[in-house]
């Protein structure tokens, strides 16, 4: 059984809003729910595992229940780090039956099921695969407050979501792991020091995370268009 | 005499229009004329260069005329890549009154005065500065199709534009560079070759390059705003 573990415990401080950023709605609908479409739809996830703040715990459950998620098995309280809370998660899974775990961040609706596919079948075979997409822009590294160096762009990728590892590789990184470590902005940062090799697919530059007022702003726009 | 040089020679082939980017209308205005008003604008700019696609020079000057651009004192027709259209810019510098010299992107219309202004006057006390924006993604670094290691993204930034330089620097740059050396990304890219020291000036990440229609869309949001 493949699951997916929605992040979706943040508290939004960057968003200037009383309400964390994965309620707020973009085309009338909690953002939550558009980002669990695509997962309810895709055929190699039959399970759907939610972390959440504990206090939306609740609101969100008889929401969800009005919009039928036939996938949606637990709603987890999240931990005080992102790593944290996708740990809690991962502790809700059934090691049993447990197959490929898809984390995705709760802030990423436009995801595709292809997307998700893709990275799941890749998984399936790796062991480790996650989603990426190409660096537009010239990055430099800086120290005090200069160029050190240009890096090489097309031998740089942006860390999307979902990220999708065997269940077993998860767990083993997360035992590894130091959770409160600041270094660990994604999965693959906990897996790639297990030395597991970790396949990158390519997927759009749509899949943006929504953590800021502007990001929004873009994303009403995808909407419209 | 500081001079700004406006790099707009490109065709826009990512665009999937048969105008080329720096000429697509936003809020009615081709998207040049927002780029260009803040040069005019700034008090640290005396003169602008605009580097266009050679057979867009008699209109864009039609049109140039019509909104009064005081600074605009050359079109100068572009070359096969970016290095190169901005050397040719370059050209058009009278060294002997030649200062700073701010070069921008014409698809970049969202700098603002203030971000002009602070490139313009770190570059005047340390000989080179560019503005740059943090990196929000995890960036990895790949190769065949799986990650090779996770960046510390608190050490790198995105570059914008301007980019600024003392002329003389620039000259120097441009004369050890090859400009059809697909690396260059940037001036700074070229600057760093001789050694120099490039200031970091941190600015807003709304000053995005247009270069795909959904830049346009998030544009179009941004001017809604």
């Amino acid at each position: 059984m493949n699951t997916a573990i929605i992040a979706a415990a943040g508290m939004g401080s960057r968003m200037a809003s009383d309400r964390p950023k994965q309620f707020l709605h973009l085309a009338g609908v909690p953002i939550i729910f558009h980002t669990l479409a695509p997962f309810e739809e895709c055929a190699q996830i039959q399970e759907v595992i939610v972390v959440l703040p504990a206090e939306e715990a609740a609101a969100f459950l008889t929401l969800a229940g009005k919009r039928g998620l036939r996938k949606l098995s637990r709603v987890v309280p999240g931990g005080t780090t992102r790593a944290d809370s996708v740990k809690r998660g991962l502790t809700a899974i059934r090691p049993a039956t447990a197959g490929i775990v898809a984390v995705h961040d709760g802030v990423r609706p436009f995801v595709t099921v292809e997307e998700i596919e893709s990275v799941v079948n890749a998984a399936e075979s790796d062991g480790a695969a996650i989603l990426v997409a190409p660096v537009t822009d010239t990055i430099k590294q800086v120290a005090d407050d200069s160029v050190v160096k240009s890096l090489d762009r097309s031998e740089l990728r942006r860390a999307l979501t979902p990220q999708c590892f065997r269940y077993e590789l998860l767990k083993k990184a997360y035992e590894l792991a130091d959770v409160n470590d600041p270094a660990l902005t994604d999965e693959s940062a906990l897996v790639e020091k297990t030395g597991a090799r970790i396949t990158t697919i390519e997927g759009s530059s749509r899949n943006i995370k929504l953590t800021t007022p502007q990001d929004l702003l873009i994303a009403e726009a995808f909407l419209k268009q």
